[in-house]
């Protein structure tokens, strides 16, 4: 197997990568929009979650808007579309993660400044998005219970490229059998420290705390754009 | 981004990996040994399914035994190690799918005349796993019903390189709202005539009639393979 060549070509693509996310953030930073990047496996909840996030977030006076990336399908966005702020899809063929070229694409004719808060939705999937910077602020991984407890053990890199683990469909987890402390100290025994949010996007469960958490951080962003 | 070398040298590393996944084939068959591979999402009830399924194949007194590939942990070795049938781990690093070079690997010392039937669970994964051949006769794809209806519509490419549907966590489906029909249909919409299996590792549901096809097809390789 030709390994080393391939490991080579990859990261020539990750570097060219990294430098166009580092491009993207500027951008972002200079029109004062803080960016939010969710992964999870496929089926986690990320695109309920979000449409629930979208909706609250609008509805509370902030701009808001999205970008949802799948292999195909224009399901998702019409899914957001639902919470009235501006939602594109991007659709990655066969690519198991979206990269910062597509989401530069995919952000072409959009006004930055009537922005405060963009999402992205990656691919579902828990291996691939970990190694590729979109220029977000922020990145939530999300795991459903019904996974299991174990996720963080076994993708430890997802984890560790994150900034903050989302627990979804907590409304399940007593019909799964779910073991809350053992899969926090999972979370925890992976990236020591890493906050975690336990919600439910169905009975609205602790999306309150979520919501919070992330106006307080639209807020900083802004005051400290205001400063530039 | 140098995306065209890139491909270049993947089909050369997919190349390779179907030469030798082309002779691990023909020793498998040479030995009578059917393989299974299942693909799945992370957290969609591989091993839970796998470990009934090792255990039920065993007591029927075929000679059976497992790979499972994770990135970390032997987590899912030392479960499926309850269904007492010989159980190897491959862990992949930070690669989201296993290859011919793995299990070729992973199987070095194993006697094949002494096997039946092997299974091989993949990295959990609904994008890599479908381009790598690992010898298999039959590949599984589960999903289960936490997931939603829509993941085939979405993953095309894993359903497209799959031969049986699984459809697992059926006790969950009232809860979760699944839309069964709506289900069956994406799964043939993205693959006309595909199988589908329906099924409970948790409450046993149709655990027997997936066994009987299993069965079925060891007998038919077993009579083929004696024919040789």
């Amino acid at each position: 197997m030709s390994q080393p060549r391939l490991v080579e070509v990859r990261q020539n693509v990750l570097k060219q990568n990294d430098l166009l996310a580092r491009s993207l953030r500027r951008r972002f930073q200079d029109a004062g929009v803080y960016v939010v990047s969710l992964v999870s496996s496929p089926g986690a909840g990320k695109t309920t979650l979000l449409e629930k996030t979208l909706t609250s977030l609008r509805e509370n006076g902030s701009r808001v808007a999205a970008l949802v990336g799948d292999l195909a399908t224009e399901n998702d966005a019409a899914r957001l579309a639902r919470s009235q702020v501006p939602v594109r899809q991007i659709t990655t063929g066969t690519v198991c993660h979206l990269d910062a070229e597509m989401v530069e694409r995919a952000l072409d004719g959009w006004s930055f400044s009537d922005l405060d808060i963009l999402f992205i939705e990656n691919v579902g999937n828990l291996v691939c998005p970990s190694s590729y910077d979109l220029g977000e602020d922020l990145r939530l991984v999300l795991l459903s219970v019904t996974e299991g407890e174990d996720k963080p053990l076994k993708y430890p890199t997802i984890f560790n490229t994150a900034d903050i683990a989302v627990l979804t469909k907590m409304d399940l987890a007593t019909a799964v059998e779910f073991d809350l402390a053992s899969a926090r100290g999972n979370v925890q025994s992976v990236r020591p420290g890493m906050p975690l949010f336990e919600v439910s996007a169905k009975t609205g469960e602790g999306l309150d705390r979520l919501l919070a958490m992330l106006q307080s951080r639209i807020a900083v962003t802004q005051a400290v754009g205001a400063e530039l």
